[in-house]
């Protein structure tokens, strides 16, 4: 499948990576090709520049944000979640519509400092906002409870975790459920938690993870949701 | 050991009931003894009126908000979050200062309809008011993530659970542990996310478990956090 990925940090690259040993075509995107390719310096925290990981990963498509919406069959959001709704809007409704976008993104504000606190949160989510600003758009919220590594490789861990999944679309989750399924989740990991105002739920599990990644200094941990017996009687 | 429970509703019975089954005298408190004792009809919930609970646990003791606090050594908060800050300002500082408090309240509002919100939340929390409002009270938050069977019976679900805990007050919290060991909770399943800006944290896991509840009907689920390898090094 041709897939499009919104951010080239960490977590779209992570995703990049495992799509093309999976046999997809992926381009990532970013919203200036110019600045990111000047780049050639670590970041603040220490990672290699994008170019450096690009030579070696050179099969990733690298696009504006637009040729990626224009290229992806299917898209991932790994932006971060504050700048998600101006970038989006940048790409336009035409190239977005009908697609389905999977939302990794959280909406993490760090200006305070640590703990960070939400930007959206309680009775609203960076889900249900780019849904509502996109009618068209097939948005998906998943795998934004982790660490980038475990969304693509969840048997990492040895025990059994938990994916939640929120979107209006059942189609569209049948297709994601299916891509995570490539990616090494079992069906009976995956949680559909309902329609996108769900997404508020799942983007509220990032301040406990925060404190526990704060913590244990390890990223190498999940959520699990255990159901005494039948959970459905 | 004495303990006062603050709430007289399913949390506070279920609490008390065990802490009487393991040998503690427990007196529960309530704003107002004559409303509750007048009930004659089962709740909302279709659950049976207090004073019918009552006749069956006959051990425990029933006294004002005031009184419970007079005669716990340990207090415990399973009064509704929304009404917690201004029933403990009923009680005052004098009978409050020193004493540990085990906060479960979480500042769920249903005013709107489902799913409910939290009136505070992000950079504030239940248990971080109470504490401000309190200084001299030991706040610990914990076991406000589940149902009440689970708190007291974790071994009910036959797979292992996370318990949180919060609090400036490292012996506060180990008396607390101490507790949830007698409850049935195993050590290791025993998590402390650090001082009581934390509670946000956990408060925060409310919105998913309402809907996880909503969506299988049972309330017999809860969270675990599954560690990688080595979650120290």
């Amino acid at each position: 499948m041709k897939i499009g990925i919104f951010g080239t940090g960490i977590v779209g690259q992570t995703i990049a990576e495992k799509l093309i040993d999976l046999g997809h075509e992926v381009m990532i995107g970013t919203r200036n090709k110019e600045n990111l390719l000047a780049r050639k310096e670590p970041d603040s925290f220490g990672r290699p520049p994008f170019i450096e990981w690009h030579k070696s990963n050179s099969k990733v498509g690298l696009g504006t944000l637009s040729e990626t919406a224009e290229f992806g069959e299917l898209l991932i959001n790994a932006m971060q979640g504050n700048g998600t709704i101006s970038a989006l809007k940048s790409i336009g409704d035409e190239l977005l519509s009908g697609k389905i976008l999977i939302d990794i993104a959280n909406p993490l504000d760090f200006s305070q400092g640590f703990p960070p606190s939400l930007t959206i949160c309680n009775t609203d989510s960076l889900a249900e906002h780019i849904q509502r600003t996109f009618p068209e758009l097939k948005v998906v919220k998943s795998l934004n409870t982790m660490n980038a590594n475990l969304m693509v490789n969840p048997r990492m861990i040895g025990e059994d975790q938990t994916v939640f999944l929120s979107g209006n679309d059942n189609r569209a989750k049948d297709t994601v459920k299916h891509l995570l399924q490539s990616f090494g989740w079992k069906e009976s990991e995956m949680l559909d938690l309902g329609d996108i105002t769900t997404a508020r739920a799942s983007e509220q599990l990032l301040p406990i993870w925060v404190r526990i990644y704060s913590g244990i200094g390890n990223p190498m941990f999940n959520f699990r949701i255990v159901f005494g017996k039948n959970p459905t009687a």
